[in-house]
This record gives C-alpha cells, structure tokens and sequence, in this order.
C-alpha cells in the first residue's frame, strides 16, 4: 500500500558538528529518486526578489519524496538575529511565522524532522581549529565567539518550535559514529510511526511535550559572587526606599498600576525582599499576596482566575509571593498538572502577560538565584536556629532533591516567558543584602522609566 | 456520578431581540443555587480601572456551575467598533483575543455556548417602535440606523470566533416562542453532548466548521446598475492603459512587484478584464496564470504550492485568473476539499497573504459581480453564438443551480479574508465595460499610492 507521505528533514547545528556529513551519508543510504537536497545559502537574484519563504515553498517535497534542507527558515532566522538585523521581537515574530508554517504543512500530512546537531563549546573550538571553517557552509561569518549566540539563539527557537506537529532533536555530535546512528535510528523510527498512524488513522496528537532541551542553563551564567557592605546596604536601601515611597504616590495620583511578582529557590530570600520593597510603598495603596495551595474556590476555577482576581485598580499595586508560575515549576514537576496543561501554559501565561501590560499595567518579573551550597547553608541555619525553625519543612528537603528537575523547568520558563513586552530580571541573592537592593532599584527605575 | 463541567451562556444579539427574555426564562427553568447571572453593562470604577478582561474573569462560572453572560467580549468589541473606537485591525485583534480566551477555558474542560439573537431588519424596527428601547439595556445609543452596523460587525465576529471548541448559534428570534423552544433544545442537546463527551474521554474535534452563518450577502448590496457610455468607455480605456504602462514600468526600475487576482461568477467577465489589463503592461514584466484543475504535480503539493510557484519577482506583475481561494469556493461547494481542509484554509490564506504583503509586494484581489439574469442572459448567448460557442459547458450550468451554497462560501470568505492588509475589490460586472474601466483605475489608484 502506497501511503505518499511527504517527508521534510530539517537539518541544523553547530558548525562542524556534521551536518554535510550526515546528508552525505543520508543521500548514500536512501533511494536517490525519491530523495532531493537543498541548500539555502548563495541565493540567486530570483531567490532574493521574492519574499522569503518563496525558496523553501519550491523546495518542498510532493507526496510520496523526502527532502533534506540544509538549514532553512531556523537558520536564516538565527543568522538574522546574530547579525544584530531581527532580534528581540523579531525573532520571535519570525519562529512564530516557521510554527505557522509547519502546521501547515503537517495538516496537508507531512511528516517533518527537525534535527540539531549539536557540539559542547570545547569539541566545537577543537574541531573548528583543526579543519577551519568548511568553505561550502553557509557559516562562513559564524567566528568562534559566535557560539554562545548560536546556542541562545537556537536554544530559544528549539523551545518555542518544538510542537508535536514538528519535533525536535538535538543530536550530540560529538562523537561521529554515535551521532550517524542516533540520525538513522531516529529517522527510521519516525518514518515508520508515520505509516502506522497514518495506515491506522491516528490523529495527530494535540499536546506540546519538550524533548531533549538543549543545555541552555540561564541561570548558571549568573554571576553570584556579587556582594554590598553593611554601610552601603544601610545607606542604599534607605534612599531607594525613600524614593520609592514618592515615586508609588505618584503612580497612585496618576492612575498606573504595577505588579511585581517573586519566584526563585526556597530560601532565595523572597519574604525578605518583599518586606523591604513592601514597607517602602504606602499600605493603603498595595497588596502583597502569597500563593500557597489553591482554596477550594480557586481549584474550581481556571489556575489563572486566581492571579486575575487581585490585578491592581488603577494606581495600585500588587505584589505575588511566587505567582502564576508555579503552573510551570512546582506543579510541572510535582506532576500536579499534566504535561499538556502545563506545556499550554506558557503561551496562557504570555497571553495573560500581554494583556497586562497592553492595559498600562506595569509588570516586573523577579527571579531570586542563589547556589545549592547556599541554599544548604541556609536551610541548616533554618533549622538550628529556633526563631527560623518555623521557616523549613521536609517538603524543602524533598524540592532539593528535585534540583534537576526544577532545573529543567526553570530554562523552559525563562526562555519561553521572556518575552520583550516582560523580560525576567534575574536577582544574585547568594548575599541577600545586594539582593534586596538590587529588587528596590529594579523596581524604582522601571517606575521611573514607566512615569 | 459528577462531571462538575463549568458552563458558559453568551447571550447576545439584536437589541429588541429578547435577550433579558431569554435570561429570565433560563433563570425561572434551572436551578438557581447553579446559576450566576452577569451583565456588564454600566461598570464600576473597580472595573474600569482594570484591564478590560478582568471583570470576565471576575464572573467566570466554578466547576459545576452555569454563569449567564448578557454581553461580553463580543458586545464590548462591537460596541468599540461601531462607536468608531476600536474598527479595522483593532476589531480583528479584539476577536483573536477573544478566541484565545475561549481556547483556554476550553481547554480547561468549561462548556461555552454562545447565542445570537437575530432579528430580521423590518422585525427590529418594528419592535423598537413598539416598545422603546429598555432602559435597563446597554444599548442605549444604538439608534435604528446602526442595525445595519451591528450585523456588519456582529457577522464578522461570528464568523471569525465560530470555533468547535466554542460555537455560535445564529436563534431568529421574530418568534417569542420558536426562540425560546430553540434556546432550551439547543440547551439541552449541548450539556448532553457534553456530558456524554466527558464521561467517555472523548477529545474535542479540531476541525471548524461554521455553522448557521448569519444572513450577510454582502454582495446583495452592490449596486449593479452601474454604467458607462461607449464613448467615455473608450476614452477611459485609452486613459487608464497609457498611464499604467507608465506606472508599471516605473515600478519595474524601483523593484516592485504587483499580484492581481481575479474572482467571480462564471460568466462575470474575468477573461476580458483580464485582456485589458495586461495588453497595458509590457509583456516583458508581466505574466498571465489561469487556474484550471491542478497538474499531478501541483496535486502532490500543498494547495497553496501553485500560487508560490508564480510569485512575481521584484517589478514583476502576475495577474491570477482565479487563484488560491479556489479552495474556499469550488472545492468547498464541491466538496473537493474537507471541511477541515476549507475551514483551516482561512487562516492559511491570510498567512500567505500577510507574507506577500510584507515583503513589500502589491496585492489586488477582485471580485467580479453579476447578478443571477444578467449570468443567465450571457450563458444564452454564449450558446448561441458559434464563436462564444468554447466558453460555456454543462459545467457552467450545473454550477449556476449551486448558487445558494456559492453565495454562503462567498460571504464566509469576503469576511474572513477581507483584512486591513489584503482588502477586496469588489467590481459591479453587469456592464462589461464599466468593469473593465473599474479595474484598470483600481490597479492603477493602487499601484500609484504604493509608489
């Protein structure tokens, strides 16, 4: 039975991770009359005068042929950003014209294969010193200190254009045999899923899951060590209290209204920050709200109702003890929701986000960082010290263990939520008195800037 | 056994209409410890200091209850619109702000069953008449003449926010009793499709189907008694052709590119505007593409691959006779396509179009009307002349006894893909030489403000 599928193979990755290899190996192992190739780099005149997506709707397989792209609409889009011409905004507007794209074409049945080739920075810099750069890559301009750009760059593409319509994989590429026999099984494994479902009639299932995620690990690049002296912590808290007392008053007499929310490890030092952010506003004008366990009214609700039921009025301002997050953090990981609800969740939340901030809302978006050794040092601390006994529970403990597993979740979060209408700020907290300051300042100038 | 399936009523319609009526009766039939009524009509400040969405939210109904919305989104976006606030690109980002709340409650597991309460014109004025309108409506300062207004933006919204996760009913409501009755069944049927939905795990369809789409025959208010003398039509011909050649040629030395595309009843006189349009451009820079049944080629494609392959480059014209919404007309009537592949179609082709626009290309779509006796009188004649003798086939007629599902595919495709970007022309056709006229001035108009 014949079932003509088109398939469409996407390959992209780290410069001298393979990628030329593997579709040299693929063009050797497949029928030659139902595979073509295409490449996008040296476009022709043609190619240019058209909108862009032009080339790659010609190159696309009918029913029945496999096309290999070497790169496509990802690496156009990444190059783009690194070149400083589509970033930001941009860039999300381009992957969100690539996801419009794959659905598209998955409706009409394609099946499509998106691999990244990846190489850890060490292997990437050996491997590029020892051959160069291949001349017939598109890469040519891509320079060793380009790496961490590609990483972010694709990184967030991954993360945001990994649907079950259209997967992702990201292949280590480290070692050549390993990587040719991950491609192949791999291929081999999707072509026949895709005749069972389609024999079978299967619909295409509608859930989100995130495979593979590439090392991104934001927040390790957080410099920690950062730290303030007594006397400068005394002083520069008092003057940015001060001004923020009448910067709040201000806003109030305007009408614009704030929400700053606080997410971050157990005993990243969150209360205490609230406390010296909350004592600087005038009670009457603001709310702090700590999220526990839902009531039983919330649970009745959609898990959003309960963060839109305390959205300041205007000139007023909240402030959420963790937030609407927890929707990807604790309850990802603590399975409370499942991997459907909390993989819409991302796109919920930036809805919810954006219709904030288009109603003149403005919304911070702290997270406190400290390391694990801190972390351990302060939760023995907790539980030495009588007065701070009250503050540790065995749920602590048992969160700690799941480190991995939050950090998994935390780079899915601050990559799919960083959105340019409401970025993350990432707060140092190993010394929680730079922490706190550094919460005020935020907070006092983004108000500023917002008056 | 409890399902506890949170239902939402939207309750909106023509004023006059009997929406109170309608919400009394509910309240009299079910049992008021589940029911929530809201109205939000005359806000609070609470509520106008907040963003728009937060007082629905507010009134979300709990798992287990039924909240009845008099108004809502819907009433709020058409309110904006026809008071001149909020029209255009602003009314179509309302709309998709509204799918995307609905997306989510769906997703949540609520029931939401929207109503339209229609009244035909001659009914509505005659109700008004009879009673005023209600005080405690919040239509106060919608006047007779804003009928027509409210079905314009009322049709747009139900036909772009008709989704299977939230569908609309279109109630005529000339009837008290037919309404009522068709309210209650319509009830009833929805929670036991619901219930039984939910207690055997079954997933909501994908696909969108537009059912009962509001009577808007948009092109029954095109005035097709237009004419044009023969001497003027001459002159203007002569007129229009010699300062399109210029202009076209102007936009081939700056790189621009135009795409035309024609639509139309059979018979309406594409072929002929078409002759006339292009014998005004160098043949050097433009290309003529008629659209006839798909190649085996184009078959293996994706349906929008044909129009792709002939995107003009930069400062060329391609003129399309018919085009990509083929799929939306014939293979929809003719059920060529599913109505899953005609209804994602929509959105697909505002895609495509949002991407020629983009990338800086001219896009002019017309639509060519004749009515039902002047086709009628064409197709004579086209059989009776020996050299007209080619253009008709039994085809033609049997396509002419298919008129009332034509007319229903032109309405839901004229709103869903009139967008700010990418409007309709629509030409009166009646008199051939009036249209031809028509055209060549609109490319020019177009063609000179994009220069």
């Amino acid at each position: 039975m014949k079932t003509q599928i088109p398939v469409l193979i996407l390959i992209d990755g780290v410069p001298g991770a393979g990628r030329g290899k593997v579709i040299n190996l693929l063009n050797e192992w497949m029928d030659s009359r139902h595979l073509e190739n295409h490449t996008f780099w040296n476009p022709s005149d043609e190619t240019m005068e058209r909108p862009e997506y032009w080339r790659y709707w010609m190159a696309l397989p009918e029913r029945g042929k496999i096309a290999l792209f070497f790169g496509g609409w990802y690496s156009q889009a990444v190059q783009k950003a690194i070149g400083g011409k589509a970033k930001g905004m941009k860039f999300e507007s381009a992957l969100a014209d690539a996801v419009k794209l794959e659905q598209m074409l998955a409706a009409d049945g394609m099946l499509i294969i998106k691999l990244f080739l990846y190489l850890p920075k060490d292997k990437y810099l050996k491997r590029i010193k020892k051959t160069g750069v291949d001349p017939l890559s598109c890469d040519e301009d891509i320079s060793e200190s380009d790496y961490d750009n590609l990483l972010k760059y694709y990184g967030k593409a991954i993360r945001m254009t990994d649907t079950s319509m259209a997967h992702w994989y990201i292949i280590n590429s480290a070692s050549e045999k390993q990587r040719n026999i991950t491609v192949l099984e791999l291929l081999i494994n999707n072509l026949n899923n895709a005749l069972n479902t389609r024999n079978n009639n299967v619909e295409h299932a509608s859930s989100l899951p995130i495979t593979n995620p590439l090392p991104m690990h934001v927040l390790d690049k957080v410099d920690l060590s950062v730290t303030i002296k007594p006397k400068e912590y005394t002083d520069m808290l008092k003057y940015y209290q001060e001004k923020l007392n009448g910067l709040t008053l201000k806003a109030f007499s305007k009408g614009i209204s704030t929400v700053v929310l606080f997410e971050g490890w157990d005993a990243a030092g969150k209360g205490g920050s609230i406390r010296r952010l909350s004592s600087a506003i005038d009670s009457r004008i603001r709310k702090i709200i700590p999220i526990g366990a839902p009531t039983d009214e919330e649970k009745a609700h959609h898990y959003l109702w309960r963060f839109w039921r305390y959205i300041p009025r205007a000139g007023y301002i909240t402030i959420y003890d963790r937030s609407w997050y927890g929707r990807v953090l604790v309850e990802r990981v603590e399975k409370f929701a499942t991997s459907a609800e909390w993989s819409r969740a991302y796109e919920e939340i930036n809805t919810f986000e954006s219709q904030l901030v288009a109603s003149g809302t403005l919304l911070i978006k702290f997270w406190l960082q400290i390391s694990p050794d801190e972390q351990l040092k302060r939760f023995q601390e907790r539980e030495e010290l009588k007065w701070k006994n009250y503050k540790i529970t065995p749920d602590d403990w048992r969160n700690r263990e799941k480190a991995p597993a939050y950090n998994d979740a935390i780079d899915d979060m601050m990559v799919r939520t960083s959105t340019d209408i409401a970025p993350w700020t990432i707060i140092p907290a190993n010394d929680k008195h730079y922490a706190r300051v550094e919460v005020l300042k935020t907070v006092y100038e983004k108000l500023k800037k917002r008056l």
